[in-house]
Formats: structure tokens, sequence, C-alpha cells
């Protein structure tokens, strides 16, 4: 027989596979450790235990934990968990915490494949999140080191992208970068050149602690490569954006969609509020005008044949992008905003008419008039991006003071997706779903990918702030542990992309076709602010 | 001290986490214990062995293991392997055999994370092959119960497709169908409509028990599909086919590339020939003029724009797919050959283009004039599409008894990407590789696809076939047994299409826009007539 001592100095009392992290800054040794034990898992020989002993199978065995806010035993009976006794009450929880001690949901007992660790076997404890941790004085100490782990990373994010990304010799900025920074292609992708100059001069224009030269230099150098060649003129005499260019600009390809010319009018719109370059911020606007006039009056400028079969589809993506372009460019400016105005309604419209199946569901494609289209086309559900979606309206309402559609962004945007696309065996986020339960056709359906996390955190941190449902601060707790467990290489710099469903990664580099420097300094400086107000309003 | 006994019925002596598995036509109660086990593995309480015993540790172990041809023994001490012992001669080793027994590659020792069965671990054993067990009699006798497996395997396949994809209302085929035969989608796929209507008319016209009606009335209603609805007239006047068709066929989409008019030309060759319609042989070779416009003069009416950073580029899939269909067009045709002599010549230049790096490396993207190019498009190599192209060439060098060709392909295109593509850790084929080791930017990279396994299965024993080297039946068995231990799915019938790189099956369904009746159905067509006539010779 013989007592264990843990002593977990997390955030989180959730302790499965992936969470002996600490959720505030930690050293990089124990990064090192963290990116390796990611796949061993941990033992109790962990440093995470304060006393380590191992286990013997075949006799009655006692392990005492004591995390920060609670303390209890477990006694396992041949390797089996037989019960579970309470040990006081947790040392920091505030006086009316109903609950006591929080049991564990799951006790799972897991040897290693190794001959030599089958005498030392690990075992993982799951507890629930008691909800009396996340009001009062505790979840403003849990908040703040949040916060400061946040900044942290959005710092190093930001270093990152400034030491790798910068093409001194053509301008713009390369976006396939290797794990360890390294340029494994000199492709520049439009996309991730737009949302590059965007995010600098939104970090520039609003976060003190990047209010420098280095940065606006960057994003103006980036500016004026999208100005000089991102433009190619299509056959119908419309601009379109290329979405991909060579390392000096030549054209590789252009999309039968609307994306690059999105992109481009948030950097450019962005970069004239940053510059005062009026003639900037009118080209973000006649760029705009092309979008709109693709979307609601006559998509055959993007270039795709006409097809019987070929039924108009409100996909997602469309009005969602629209909406973050009509809050880009309106904001702070009267007139704009009226001009405007009408397109916001209708983009959120055209987002509430995904919610589908008596509001059980969100349905990436719909038809035009918001009826369920048949086939996998229909099924398809993409929780990262109804989550993505779910913010933008969360914004939309609180300029508007708009309860309704803050009432169901929340239920059917963030509550929703985030229950239905969570994996319940290996925790994360899938990246699309079938509503019926078939399996999706898109071959990575089934990875765990930065940019749905991302998106996660900050639908449900400003859901939170906005509603101050403590369930949905549980959810981003969750979200931040996997999320923070998982993608940050401390290494290398920056975070991995692209998880197995186990959430091993399955694709190391830092930057590539569709990653660049957005979704993850995005998450970071919006999910900072959010704090930021949250806790001053515990002050 | 125990003694276990092994008795493996296999073909091979590779036994690994996968390989409990009989080669040849099983019970349809071990195959569903063989799903079952893919992925807990096997154990030595196995119904392989005889004799069932739990292994104790700590204490020293004899393991004795009888497969068909060796005996052997193997001392664990402690539950590490430590000494082997050969126990007499392969009993039914050729005289000549001159090593004897046998020796374990790998011995392995791993234990399920299930606290029960910490007790009973589980032993694997990897043995290289023997060379000596590949000639003479014992080789017929393995290759004779291959041929039986394929055979069996064809026709079950053929009965799926015969059972659950057919559209009785509309005429074509569905191509969507799920695990248990259902189907989850209604659009059609032109590429799969066109295989389809290819491949049951190859084997109706060369497979004596495929000659039945049912399966000739369903090429031809698929054929009446094709030409009714596949072709879209494109902007330039040209003739396009779709990509996607609905269950009416509307078209949903047109790509930018030949392939949907490839296929669509096979499929029209093909039953032109089981028909004897001469129009559909012109019609045929009408799109193959198109086809090679396209390709060789202009391929403007593709409906790609133009742009200067889109430098004209060699991929392995063009001439690759042109030398098949003039395979196709020319069988048994002088005239029709003799048109297309240069033409095959030509695309046999360009697949040999795809040679790089000294002969050390087939890549799948060259430029032009066969360059390598710069970036992940240069360094992406595709091991299923080279073997692939390996047989093509093989096929081409028989052909016209051309031994410098056979040599090339045999060497660059079997051996070279079968080495280079082949996971050594978890076994199977990777679907991209990067030539210089990146990680390659396609999220399915590691993904291990049903369709490269069945083009390397043709491509070894094709290989084989012409040359009779040891070792490339050797790959042949180890590619044989990894894909009939992981694809086939017995409880459903067909096999499953996508892996995870651990080999866990990742996307469930039998048939998907790019899976239909093809790859699989041509690998057992085409092995079991390269092993009717290996086995001929033997005779």
């Amino acid at each position: 027989m013989m007592l264990l001592w843990f002593c977990f100095r997390s955030l989180t009392f959730r302790i499965g596979c992936c969470s002996f992290v600490s959720t505030y800054p930690v050293s990089s040794d124990f990064s090192a450790e963290n990116a390796e034990t990611r796949q061993v898992l941990c033992s109790l020989e962990s440093r995470w235990t304060q006393t380590c002993a191992q286990v013997r199978f075949g006799v009655p065995l006692f392990v005492w934990i004591q995390p920060d806010l609670c303390k209890f035993l477990i006694r396992l009976h041949q390797g089996k968990p037989r019960d579970f006794l309470p040990w006081g009450k947790p040392a920091g929880a505030p006086p009316e915490g109903p609950q006591g001690v929080p049991r564990p949901e799951k006790i799972k007992i897991l040897s290693s494949s190794k001959m030599m660790d089958l005498l030392t076997p690990r075992i993982f404890l799951t507890f629930p999140l008691p909800d009396v941790c996340l009001t009062g004085s505790m979840s403003a100490v849990k908040l703040e080191e949040c916060r400061q782990h946040i900044r942290a990373q959005l710092d190093s994010v930001v270093d990152f992208w400034l030491k790798y990304s910068h093409d001194t010799v053509h301008g713009g900025f390369f976006t396939c970068i290797g794990k360890d920074g390294n340029i494994y292609d000199e492709l520049k992708y439009v996309w991730l050149q737009g949302r590059q100059v965007w995010m600098y001069c939104r970090l520039y224009r609003t976060v003190d602690r990047f209010r420098k030269p280095e940065i606006l230099k960057a994003a103006k150098a980036g500016g004026a490569f999208l100005r000089k060649f991102a433009r190619v003129s299509s056959s119908s005499g419309q601009w379109k954006c290329a979405f991909c260019l060579t390392r000096d600009g030549k054209a590789v390809k252009v999309q039968r969609s609307i994306f690059s010319e999105c992109f481009y009018v948030m950097a450019m719109d962005e970069l004239s509020r940053v510059t005062e370059d009026q003639d900037m911020q009118l080209e973000a606007e006649q760029m705009m005008e092309q979008l709109i006039h693709w979307v609601r009056v006559d998509g055959s400028g993007l270039g795709r044949p006409q097809l019987p079969g070929d039924v108009p589809t409100n996909s997602m993506a469309v009005p969602m992008m629209l909406l973050c372009l009509v809050q880009q460019l309106s904001e702070d400016r009267r007139g704009v905003e009226q001009k405007y105005a009408e397109l916001g309604s209708w983009c959120v419209q055209q987002i509430l008419q995904h919610v589908q199946r008596d509001g059980a569901a969100i349905l990436e494609n719909v038809s035009a008039d918001g009826s369920e289209l048949p086939g996998c086309l229909g099924r398809l559900q993409n929780p990262g991006h109804a989550l993505e979606a779910g913010w933008f309206l969360l914004q939309y309402a609180a300029e508007r003071g708009d309860e309704q559609i803050q009432t169901t962004a929340i239920q059917k945007f963030v509550e929703l997706p985030y229950e239905s696309g969570w994996d319940k065996a290996h925790g994360g986020l899938f990246y699309f779903l079938d509503v019926d339960g078939h399996c999706p056709t898109q071959l990575e359906w089934s990875m765990k990918l930065w940019w749905p996390h991302s998106e996660a955190l900050i639908a449900l941190l400003m859901a939170y702030s906005q509603s101050r449902k403590a369930e949905l601060l549980q959810s981003f707790f969750q979200v931040y542990e996997y999320t923070f467990s998982h993608f940050p290489d401390p290494a290398g710099g920056e975070w991995f992309g692209y998880l197995t469903q186990e959430g091993k990664v399955a694709l190391d580099f830092k930057g590539g076709p569709f990653k660049g420097f957005f979704h993850v300094p995005r998450c970071l400086y919006m999910c900072e602010r959010i704090l930021d107000d949250l806790l001053a309003s515990k002050e």
C-alpha cells in the first residue's frame, strides 16, 4: 500500500492524457517535456507528482491526489479503481462552493507498449470542471493567468513571423515555412498575403506594444506587393485576384471564388487606417463593390460555367466573409456603415439560414432559399466555420444591442457546433461531420486543425463575456486546454496546424498554402482583448 | 517454462501485427475475427496457435513456432528475447535451400492498453522472406493459393457492385456507396461511370465466368447514360465532359483537366469491342483527338486562364493516362496501333522524364523540358502513381520486346517507388512524399489509400513475371499481405479505401467521389491473369 501525491498547478481540473500542462506560462524545459509526453502520456513518475512511486499490480493501492483546489483519495484494487473518497473540501474554493470535491468522471489506467514500462503503468484522471470555480475571486485569478499566457503566446507568434516570413528581396511574405522557420516553398499565397497585412496593421493600430516601426514597415511592404501583383484581369474584364503568385509576383493560379479578393479588401482597408491613405480605402471599397456584384447580382465573372445541375447554393463562407468585410469597412466610419447596413443585415439573414433541422444543426451549405440540400453537400457540417460565424454574429449583435441575434448566436452558432463538433473520444474539434452520421467524403474530416480551435476560443470567450454563462467558460477552458497542449511548438515556435484525430502532429510545418499569420494571432489578439475587458469589469 | 506451438497456414513468413491472415480463402468467421483484430492485434490465444498458453513475465520462457516451412525456438528471459535456436530445417523447403531456418528480423512484445491483458502480452515476430521458398515447387503452391484468393475476391467485389450500384430508374451507376451498400449520395461522378463501363466490358469480354447477360446489360446502360449526359459543350465550342452529374444526368461540375474525357474514351472503346458498335469506336477516337489537341497543341479549351507564373508542367498523370488510352485503343487493331504509335512513344518519353536526381527518384511533376521544378510541386512524389506508370511501361515494353524500357520500368518505376514509398514504421504505401523529406502540404499525405496498393500489386507481379527476380515476388507478398489484411471488409463487402498512417479505417465508405468499380477489380483481374500465366508456365 502506498500513497501518491500529485500537485497540479494547472488552471483546469480536467486531467486527461494531454492535460498535464500548466495553463500559465511555463519554462521552456517543461514545454519540451510536454511536447514529448504528448504522445507517450504522463506517468506517475512525472515531475508533476510531488512524490514518485511505482504502482504495483495485484495489491490494493491508494492514490492520493491534491490539485490546487481539492484533495481526494482513490483506492485501487488489483489495478482497478475500487472507490473514491473525498478528502476534505477544496482548499481555495469560494465558501459558497456547493459540491465540495469534484469526483473524477473517468479513471483510466494505461500501460505503455514498452516492456520496461509494464511495471509502471500510468493513471489518468478526468475531472469535471466545477462551476463554483468559475465565479468569484478564483475565476479572476484563473482568467488573469490565462491572459498572461495568451499575451506571451501572441508575442512569440508575432516574433516568429517577423523573423522568418519577410521577403526583403521581392516584397511580400513567404507563407510556406517549415517546422523550424525554413522556407520550403517560395510561392506566395494571396489569401495569406492579405491576411498578414491585415493582422500586422490591426496589431499596430490597436495594441500599444505592437506599435513598432518594423511591423508597420512590413505591413506596408506587403500591401505594396499585393497592389502591384495580386490583381489579374479576368476574361470578363473584371478584376480578379490571383490565388497564388511566384516569389517575384507572377500569377500562378486564379480560383473561381471570391476569397482572394476578400482578403485583398481586408488588407487594403486596415492598411488605409494605419497609413491614412484614402486611395487605398477607395480601392478597398471598389473591390468590395465587385464582390457584392458577384455574390448578389451576377457571379459569372468568377469564371465558373453555368451548369444545369449546379443549383445556387448558400455556402456559409460567403455571407460570413462578407459580414466580416462589412464590419471591417464600417468600423468607426459612419458613412460607410450606412452604405453597408443593408448588406450587413442580408449577410446575417443568409447566415441564419444555416440553422436547420428545427434548430438542431448548423449545415454548411443550404439552398438559395434556405432549405436543406440533398446529399453530402447538404449534410456537411464544419464546426469551426459555424463557431467563427458565431462570433461574427455576436459582434454584430453587440454593436446593435440585438438580444435576439445574440441569443441565436450563442445557442445555435456557439453551443451547438461546439457540442456536436467535439470529439468525445480523443478531444478536439472535428474538421467536418455529416449531420446524419455518414462518413464525410473529405479525407481530412477527422483531423484536428488549428483554426477551428482558434475560432472556438474566440467564440466561447466572447459568448461568455456577453452572457456570463458559466458553462461557456467551462467549454472555453476545455478548448483552451486541448489547444495549448496540442498545437503550440515550444521548440520551433508558432503552432502546428494539422493533427490526426488522436492528436498527433500530422503535418509539421508552421506555414503552408492555407496557414499563415492569421488565425493564431487573431485568436490570441481577440482573446486578450476580451480578457482585458472581463478582468477590468471584475476589478 | 512452457512451449507454445504456432501453426501459420499463411503464404508469407512475415508475421507482423497484421499478418495473422491466411492468404488463401478463409471462412467468413475468420474474416470477421480478422477485421476485429486488425486494431487490437493478435494474441497468443489466437485461434492461429495450435496450443494456447499465457506468457508469464519474470521467468525464462520458450516459444516454439512452426510455420509451414520451418521450426525454430525463441527463448525469452524476463520478457525479452534472449536467444534464437534453429530447430531443424524447413520442412517443405527445396533441398537446395541455403539458409536453413530464417531468423526473425524483429521480435517485439506488446501488451495492450487493457488492464486485463497485462498478464497476456502479445508477441510479434517478423521474419525475412527466404528467397529459396520463392522458386521451385513451393512457390507454385503459394502462387496457386494466391490466385484462388484473388479470384474469390474478384467475384465478391463484382457481386458488390452488381448488387448496389445500378440505378435502374435513371441509368448509370451510383458511386457514393456506404459501408454496407447504402447510397449516401446520388451524385454520379463521370470518372467512375466511365471506369465502371470499362471494367464491366473488360471482364465480360476477357473472363469466361463474367460473360453474363446482367454484366453486359449494366455496361450498356452505363454507356448510354454517359453518351446521353456526360458531354457538355464548353465555351470554346469543344466537347468537355462533366466531372459530376445529378442522378438524372444534369451537369453539376466541370473540371479544367482531361480526365473525365479520358475515362469516357476508355468506356466507349471497350464497350464498342463488346457490342461491335463502330459508331462508338469512332466516338472514342474523336474524343481521343480532342484530348491530343489539348495536351500537345493547345490546352486553352480546358478553360484554365493563361497565367505568366503557371509554367508548362509535365504531370505524370497526363502521359500515363494517354499511354493507357493508346494501349486501349490499339489492342488487336493494326490500323489504330499505327495511328497512335508516335503518340505512344511520346507518352513513354514524357513518363521517363520523371526519373530525376540522377535516377534516384521519380518526381510527379517536372518541367515541359524534363527538368526539376522548384518548390513543393517539383519535389512531390506519388508512389502509387509511379507504380501504375511502371506497369503501363512494362506492358508497352512487352508488346515491343523492348528490354531497355523493361529494365527502366522495373528499376525506376517499380523497385524505386516501392522502396521509397513504403512506410517502414507502419507498413503500407504513403500517398504523397517530398523527395527532400519536407512535410508534404497535402493533408492526406501519410494516409494509406487502396489504389496505390492495387497498383503496386499489379506492378510488382508483372515485374516479377517479366524478370523472375525473386525480390520482386517478396515485395509483392509484402504488399499483398498489407493489402488483404487492411483493406477488404469481409462484413460489408468490397474494400475500405482510406486508412490512417497506422492502418485504421479513416473513411468507411466503399464508393465515393474518387473510389468506384475500378482500381480494386482491375488489380484483381490483372493479378489473376498474370498468375494464370505464371502458373501455366510452371506446369
